[in-house]
């Protein structure tokens, strides 16, 4: 397969989400045109992206929901399970621990770690809030493969390097901070606080624009 | 001032991250080379990005950390307070009230709401937690400008159509829908599962290299 550009990656979750709800409404069919006025992207974008895996639509038919759905859950890796640890058992930790849907998409959270003796034995929906100090042994004895980082920035860097070593291939990091690694190491950052100055910048882009 | 493209505004929250660490370390002034070599950027693209701007910077100087800071702080609109309220208290609503950075970054939050008895009355490190029945009256009389919603999806679409009745400008949303609003609404999407997605994506990507 051809290295997909970025853009048309980041379009396939929503893709995804999007036949979910009309699988869940028993659709069985749709057109790109149809798709394309639902998700407000035009059906030349629809076919185009879909097209850089090979199509799946048949002119005159559409698309077959189901099927769709199911070989673009291929595409994004869930037809996989993958094991996931949370470092970092505050709220965000334990808001990504409790969210139930995960497991039906092909991830599983099966531990969570902190130092906080308050929060050590606590359960989640999906896993158990263990000692960070088992983190490391944790992880090789488990082939864990994805770390997601829900701390503070500054044990964010040193833990995931550790890690690393431990044969974790992927984070998904909520700390704020970059994470530098060889391009081997696959990093998603979740920058929450750089959402939200998008999102002032928007407004006073509009303020401006109003005063102007 | 001329509309600025999506890509630039997206990475100034990054540029502001970066000259806060540096301006934290003390150090006055920076080169384009020396920050995108911190950056991971080239030196091109960060001329270019802050040129949109008119520049701030001079040549055989480089960039005042300080200046650049506070300069890139206004374009994001940081240097007025935007009051915020979130609506849905489990753990993620809780996580970003719990947050203390928001506050010295031009952030208010003011209030929580949630349905659920057992949060009711409960206080986050800024603010506490209010009935949901009381959202609607609060956001009127308090002059709410950004609502988060940090709740499931059935629930988050009937509630923002209501707020933007009540004047609420701008969404930071957390729940897994897309919110459909004339363009005079500013939505900014936070959807965690597809960020996820993205990540396995890669790592999909990445087996199918190394096999093939």
């Amino acid at each position: 397969m051809n290295k997909i550009s970025k853009a048309v990656v980041s379009r396939l979750p929503r893709y995804y989400r999007y036949l979910d709800e009309l699988r869940v409404q028993k659709i069985e069919r749709i057109s790109s045109k149809e798709l394309s006025q639902m998700m407000n992207v035009t059906a030349s974008q629809i076919r185009q992206d879909l097209n850089n895996f090979g199509g799946f639509g048949q002119q005159g038919y559409g698309y077959n929901v189901q099927y769709l759905y199911d070989e673009i859950g291929k595409l994004l890796g869930l037809d996989v399970c993958h094991k996931m640890v949370i470092v970092g058992a505050g709220n965000l930790g334990q808001a990504i621990a409790n969210y139930g849907n995960f497991k039906n998409r092909g991830f599983e959270i099966t531990a969570l770690f902190d130092s906080n003796p308050d929060l050590i034995g606590k359960k989640t929906l999906n896993a158990e809030i263990m000692d960070i100090k088992y983190l490391y042994d944790y992880v090789k004895a488990n082939n864990v493969e994805i770390v997601a980082l829900t701390l503070p920035k500054e044990p964010a860097r040193k833990i995931a390097e550790q890690l690393v070593e431990c044969g974790v291939k992927a984070f998904w990091n909520f700390a704020h901070t970059d994470l530098k690694f060889s391009n081997d190491i696959i990093v998603e950052n979740v920058h929450l606080s750089e959402s939200l100055m998008k999102l002032t910048y928007r407004i006073s882009e509009k303020n401006n624009n109003i005063e102007s």
